[in-house]
């Protein structure tokens, strides 16, 4: 299925009713452009969000035999069952603002079988590719049809989430290590130093910092012939940052609005673009992340988030956060008077 | 009344509570902020958000007779009018986030008497101090009496919500004219210069901002020697504005949360500081505005806002847009495993 690029043919009438709502003109500024955005992706004034979903997708890394995080890599697992029990962050804020979350294992070093370990519960997906990607510092991450499968992954989801009437929808991620694959992808997409795409994760101190910079050139240099998106992906991505490009790529086909999280969701987004960058109209930024490069990367895809709120947690947190926002927007286009309605007068 | 500092005795234990979630170290950023925020407010791990709501204090300035506004003076009739009909962007914001809208004609030009216009609606009260301020081009905005009686009315309205069981509080203007009088106060309470304190308003041009920042000099110059925080507020404030000041100070005293709105709501702030500093302890800057100088105050107040959406409204459409993100930090507090509960690993 193609991405349709927005169609813009009736944009300055969707402005048009934007500036005669009762504010100065642009006065609630980046709640308009939104409202914009929303109104051409839906093609109405008046658009709608539907049955929100956020879609978390979870994997391990072969690299953090490396030393590249400060936390060991059976967290990937633990944090799955904290969010399968409920209390991670993302579960407390896609409660608070009514987005439905869905967990999907595409690569946890660990089992969730329901006859092992009693897990089964509705919004768990079991899509494993492998029990953690291979260590890129040696050999690809993965291998093309892992990497693939991992892209079915995000397809399979959302067209799950279609079926039941969602139009906006974020993607999230767990999975220790995976700061240093967005980084490599965000090196090799962007062409920015490599010094300038890598960051402390989770809270590496500065040796740590310094270690790990050191282990991503090796793992850059490893796959230096790599070239097209699909084999920067293979080669230095990973199993939920495959799944994640995927399913954006089938969000915009499905004309959905996509929530953009933070760092490691927006390598996915770069990885996504190269292959279809039409899928950028559909995206809507949600937060500046506090590890060091995202705000590059956004700088580098001309991107303005809602939120810059100093977080780093990934899992989508940034996309629940910023919700409301969104729902403001359509709230604001929905149900502000216009100044002829409300009898107010307009600029002398 | 007294204004208590906050009792920071127990700051060390929230701070304990929020680092033992199930997340990196101070990776929730300005949402951890928020959380320990509201925790020494309330003085417990678990703070709550009772009523929520939202004071808007509409009045007019004689000032605007020197020509410093982009729209008419009738405007704020107009808009008054709106937020009752309930078109506004503060009204849409917060049907949407669940705050209670409280309306406040304390000294708006136009009658709302209802045998007139039949205009008679929950949440509409008449506290009106005079028809507008004096021109404060060549006499003091207010008399002494009529500044006590609206920042009574900003106290009396705080002290009906609390009755109420409201716990947090965001104030909110209109009022044609008031960033000039928010601006002036701004540069004799911070000491900053008038060209860093005056901006373009609801839209001036650049002809239109040069003979606002004249006007706004000389008005300065007129009232020259004001010193006090009372006397200054007199002479150069509005009644909107004095109005929020005395609603922010009763809040304080109640130990309630204060949400404070953009520019001129800000502004109101630096008059409740003066007179009682400990005020401050209690609020929550919930936007930064787009109209010049505010960014400017924010840091004069060492605040980060919540928001920075590039807005410039008032109405506190900043508070409404921000409140969802109190609801996460408390929800963060009381519903976030810890990494003890969840059986997640601490950082190696």
């Amino acid at each position: 299925m193609p991405i349709s690029p927005i169609d813009r043919s009736r944009q300055a009438e969707f402005q048009q009713f934007i500036d005669q709502k009762t504010k100065p003109l642009g006065a609630l500024g980046q709640i308009e452009d939104l409202a914009l955005q929303l109104a051409l992706i839906q093609q109405t004034t008046t658009p709608t969000l539907s049955t929100p979903h956020l879609l978390v997708f979870a994997a391990d890394h072969g690299l953090t035999a490396e030393g590249v995080s400060a936390y060991p890599s059976a967290v990937t697992y633990q944090m799955v069952l904290n969010f399968l029990a409920g209390g991670a962050a993302v579960n407390v804020f896609c409660r608070q603002n009514g987005l439905q979350l869905v967990v999907c294992d595409v690569g946890v070093a660990g089992s969730f079988d329901q006859n092992e370990r009693g897990i089964s519960m509705p919004g768990f997906v079991k899509y494993k590719v492998a029990p953690g990607t291979r260590n890129m510092r040696y050999e690809p991450a993965m291998l093309p049809h892992e990497c693939e499968a991992a892209m079915d992954a995000g397809r399979t989801l959302v067209d799950g989430v279609v079926y039941r009437g969602c139009n906006v929808i974020g993607f999230g991620e767990m999975g220790i290590g995976n700061t240093s694959a967005a980084a490599l992808l965000m090196h090799r997409f962007t062409g920015l130093p490599l010094t300038q795409c890598v960051g402390r994760g989770t809270g590496l101190d500065n040796a740590g910092l310094s270690h790990k910079l050191a282990v991503l050139q090796a793992v850059s240099d490893q796959h230096a012939t790599a070239q097209t998106p699909l084999d920067l992906l293979t080669t230095m991505g990973g199993f939920e940052i495959a799944a994640i490009a995927g399913g954006m790529l089938r969000a915009a086909e499905n004309g959905m609005v996509i929530l953009v999280d933070g760092f490691i969701a927006t390598a996915a987004l770069l990885v996504a673009q190269a292959i279809v960058p039409a899928v950028r109209h559909y995206c809507v930024f949600c937060h500046q992340s506090d590890e060091a490069g995202h705000q590059l990367m956004l700088e580098t895809l001309n991107a303005t988030p809602l939120l810059s709120l100093s977080m780093r947690l990934g899992e989508g947190s940034g996309c629940a956060l910023a919700y409301p926002l969104l729902q403001s927007a359509v709230a604001m286009l929905a149900e502000m008077a216009s100044f002829a309605s409300a009898g107010v007068s307009e600029k002398v």
